[in-house]
């Protein structure tokens, strides 16, 4: 659908938005459900200017490309544009990495979502949803080969999204419950995104499978009734996470270490290495936080943590001036 | 957990239940998702009676046997009894088969389920309906050789039910929107259950896997919000129904009719012959419904139908005296 310019734009008028990290294949959900974190995220400045083009101007954080074809919000950035061939301006962007690139809490998606998303206000709100979604879905594309919507969908939305089809997309906004909170442990390794598929099997049993599709019921149907219990029996994965789990050093311990001290479940974030647990209440998620990382020390390699409720805004204005 | 009777048992006192006809294998939904049906099922009269012992004292519209270790009902409140080993009495069962055995909408369910049921009420309620399930899912192993909870749930709970796990049970309530209308087609053939098992695979590959539980994600989610456009993308299974269609003449011709006017998904019922079709509001049930009937008739086959409201309520009391 051809859209419609405002007749003014607010062109180099400086907006910057905080673009929250995300795990995706939530555990029975691979490939489909993610959720949006807080308190962790990438900070982009974005602004209109009256010259043609993408200047990725400033990257903090990160070493990462600022090549527009290169860099996943520049790849986002230009769908956006090329769906507005009206528009004669341009953009300038500068990323502020709050998060690891290759630390499984879809730090491309970040950077892709906010990215699209900051424009799409600047323009006065012209794009739908879905048409952001695909948009960012560009900048994924170019990080993994693929265009998933499993990380963007929730950084752009907030809270728990499940990405019924990517093709065509669909993407159901699933309540998030008031009191769950998630923690993230992110070690410092480096997982190589292709050694994380290359350990997936690409033929399955349907008796995993319907045990599968049992847990991705019960999860859903636990976060539309609030139901705690259910969601921790749903948080169950024996399809990616048998395979996945031998690639993260300490995982079956913090597991463990998680499940005893209460959490609701434990699982691989994205493709890993960082791993995360869902909980009932901010002190149940202290307290299996506080037993995850002590499983992990005893291994000796560094790591990052987060923790916080489940981000229900997803992108959001830090400042406009 | 011990059971403690009542002081006083009704004995002599008949007890009549309808039980309804049910949809298991909900399209996407295979071996957890299903619901029950309106205006068809089996009539059970049960009492409580001094003698000890099981007794099937009559079936009507079926030949089945009426000896307790080889009708499923007699096996079922078996499995109830031998739960209350301080009960002397016994049970005096008489069935009235509003189901075709072998037709795919639960035949073997519904009156295990309304024997289990009616016993329980005259027994002042001492089950849970997951013990319920459990004694109903013992008809199922002697149907089936498997004890499936997908049929007996949605039987006693009415509604919509998923089974996240059969062992150990996990039954879920999945709220049914108002207007969810089932239309069901039994065409009378034989589909020997034997060879509807076999045609499936064992194994599946884990892109069919993720679809599949994307559309039961989809599904639920879709029943909650009574999202009738979300249902409609989510009755889809890529897995079960494109081996098994194969073994119903004309599914693709009735599939096809059905979708065209305006149903909201079309599937196979359990594991065949039946179809079904679910539907928005009791017109479009009819429509959709008509054009299916007709495009059956070309095929010269004789058929059933059936169609009404989802069963909200599940077994219900018909006459206690």
């Amino acid at each position: 659908m051809k859209k419609t310019l405002p007749t003014s734009l607010p062109y180099n008028q400086p907006l910057t938005v905080l673009s929250p990290a995300t795990i995706a294949n939530l555990s029975c959900g691979f490939d489909v459900l993610g959720l949006a974190l807080s308190g962790v995220g990438d900070t982009l400045t974005v602004s209109l200017t009256t010259n043609p083009g993408i200047e990725i101007s400033k990257i903090e954080g990160a070493d990462l490309p600022r090549e527009t074809d290169k860099n996943v919000a520049g790849v986002a950035l230009k769908a956006l544009l090329e769906a507005i061939p009206d528009y004669t301006g341009g953009v300038k962007l500068q990323i502020s990495k709050g998060i690891a690139p290759g630390s499984g809490i879809g730090s491309s998606a970040a950077s892709s979502a906010g990215a699209v998303w900051a424009v799409n206000r600047l323009l006065g709100e012209l794009f739908t949803p879905a048409e952001l979604t695909q948009f960012a879905m560009e900048g994924e594309r170019l990080a993994s080969g693929a265009a998933h919507a499993d990380n963007v969908a929730p950084a752009l939305f907030g809270g728990i999204t499940l990405v019924r089809s990517s093709n065509p997309l669909d993407v159901v906004a699933i309540p998030c419950p008031d009191a769950l909170y998630a923690y993230v442990l992110h070690p410092e390794i480096e997982l190589k995104t292709s050694d994380s598929r290359k350990v997936l099997k690409t033929r399955i049993s349907l008796q995993d499978g319907i045990r599968q599709w049992g847990n991705v019921g019960g999860l859903v149907a636990g976060f539309f009734l609030e139901d705690y219990g259910l969601i921790s029996r749903s948080l169950e994965d024996v399809i990616i996470e048998p395979v996945r789990s031998l690639l993260i050093p300490g995982f079956s311990e913090m597991k463990e270490a998680a499940l005893k001290s209460g959490a609701l479940g434990f699982g691989i974030s994205g493709s890993g290495p960082s791993v995360f647990a869902l909980c009932q209440g901010a002190d149940n998620c202290q307290r299996a936080g506080a037993a995850i990382s002590e499983a992990f020390e005893g291994i000796g390699l560094s790591f990052n943590t987060y923790q916080g409720p489940v981000n229900s805004q997803g992108v959001q204005i830090v400042s406009n001036e």
